[in-house]
């Protein structure tokens, strides 16, 4: 029974996913469906390629994950499929799949033949994206589907630095209990005592292993599950009392 | 192995949702469950059926979708099982269903040995509808569930119009996006050039293919994925920066 | 094909739950996954528990829920793994299993072995707890997780009180429609004329049976879908009219 994500920026009020879903079953009557989200916010790229990163290396080999964040639909922007480690992705080529693409095989879908006879331009992701993950999962070769491709569009990551007494990066995300999970790996931060975070003009000075090792009230950062640092409050949203949104600079240094 | 979707205006946060699927899934072990949407406004018909609508008809035949938006549960309100090419609806009668009455065939349950022992007259969704579909996924006939009937209620869905160089309708949805889905069909207007879209005082004047046609800010209308006419603006909520609602008449005049 | 059912306050918007299921699928390929809701607050075990007591006992025989709502996650609390009335369950030691804990068994899991290699001690959905249930849904038994305990920590959840002419107890919960869901037994409550509901200084005069036998605007009280009393606003939220959240006084009295 193959097994399909879905990640998109559709919502849950719409019938989009539910289309989206009709479209997969029709089609592959025994797959199955598992919603990443599809709460990213309406075309927000750097938050869907975060999540895909995230997520899609906790699913089984052979996974298909489809992506349907998609803002210039009906455009002339390419629809991709690619396979990198044991995984398939189908998702438009705007930089969402950036994070994936080290070695993988990408192809630019070319396959109107698979499309569903649609209306309009504007929902790719029932008309053209659902048939074309349908395909793969119905055992169709990502080279089957269009020619290779090695020009696929990248987001610009940046990367986090490490110097003498200072290590910097930003908050690549802001998770729904406030924390602060920032691009410092975790292992250039291990000397407990040392260190002191900075964002936004406040400072947390506590380096601790996990949340409840707080105070209530009290900042701290810590080893995340990302393997990276995370700046996190007690009981609360850091984010929100500090007024920290995503992509603001981090600094922890020694002290 | 049947497949069941679920449309509620239950929401996610209470344990409605969850209690009729342990209900389906008690009774029916191999059933598969899709969820249209929960987050359909309380007791909002309107919107229920609209996605409904959208929805349904790119599911695989034999699909059972399950309507519980049921402002009356408890009420004299029948339950309904209808069929209609070649799915089957199990919903209250109030309306929901209309889109899909056209040459179904219509009963109304009325089998309270198929009805879980239930607390109370509030939870149908679990005591009633959901044990409902249980039996038609099982193999229940809907004929075996009750007397036929053909006095079923219908909203009264307005229908759009067409005159010399006007056409007018209403905005029948908006969407996560803020695009305005009207009910003028797209093949109604097809002279790029030769059309403006008016709704609550505002003009959009560019009829384009896709969204990322237009500028940044700038609206335009086009055609749907429903097969009617969008508004919309470029990056940004139209219904927002319009201030539109459901129900806005819509009017496309030549120039 | 086992069933999984997943309880958490991570929300829909971050890769938490997404990770969670991947590791589910990994494990046990052919497991079937159910939400029960993630919409739980964070760290919201009083709802938590709330949500779990109604949902789990509709489930069929054998059902494992996963239960993560763990401020604690990362400090020495337990993880527990508990088999009562056909179920099972996975959950921190925090007081969310306190309404299935009667006649339960009860082990605290020490396995090692079976956890995922993480990163960090803040995710222990990902790296203890799916990895347990998935072990769990294999056909490990409790025993085997580890030792039996019996010093569980328990939530102190208030008793219903009934007197002459005067029975009292709380809003255990406030749902998605605004009805404010009680602890009061409805059949403490049968006669209809004689009762009046008090809640925050205001009060519902009506015992009925459905909510579209009051009036529009009308306050009412009605026999709910646990068993419990109920006070309800006809087609809004009384909870947002009345301004009563959760844990507020109820008291209904002879006239």
């Amino acid at each position: 029974m193959p097994l399909i994500t879905l990640l998109t920026d559709f919502g849950l009020r719409d019938y989009y996913v539910a289309a989206v879903k009709g479209v997969l079953l029709s089609r592959v009557a025994d797959c199955r469906l598992v919603d990443l989200s599809h709460d990213v916010a309406p075309g927000d790229l750097v938050a869907a390629q975060f999540l895909l990163a995230a997520a899609a290396p906790e699913y089984p080999d052979g996974t298909i994950h489809l992506v349907v964040v998609d803002p210039g639909v009906g455009s002339d922007r390419r629809i991709l499929a690619a396979r990198a480690s044991g995984a398939c992705y189908v998702a438009p080529d705007n930089g969402v799949l950036t994070p994936v693409l080290e070695e993988a095989e990408v192809h630019a879908v070319e396959r109107p033949d698979l499309y569903r006879a649609g209306r309009g331009e504007t929902f790719h992701g029932r008309d053209r994206f659902a048939p074309v993950a349908a395909a793969v999962a119905s055992g169709a070769r990502i080279t089957e589907l269009g020619p290779p491709v090695t020009d696929v569009l990248r987001l610009d990551i940046p990367e986090p630095r490490r110097e003498a007494g200072l290590l910097s990066g930003v908050v690549r995300h802001v998770d729904r209990f406030g924390n602060l999970v920032t691009d410092i790996p975790s292992h250039w931060c291990t000397e407990a005592g040392w260190w002191i975070a900075h964002v936004s003009g406040h400072e947390a000075r506590r380096l601790v292993t996990h949340y409840a090792e707080l105070e209530a009230g009290e900042p701290g950062f810590l080893p995340g599950s990302l393997g990276t640092i995370e700046i996190s409050l007690r009981g609360a949203s850091l984010a929100a009392a500090w007024n920290v949104d995503r992509g603001e600079v981090v600094e922890i240094r020694a002290r």
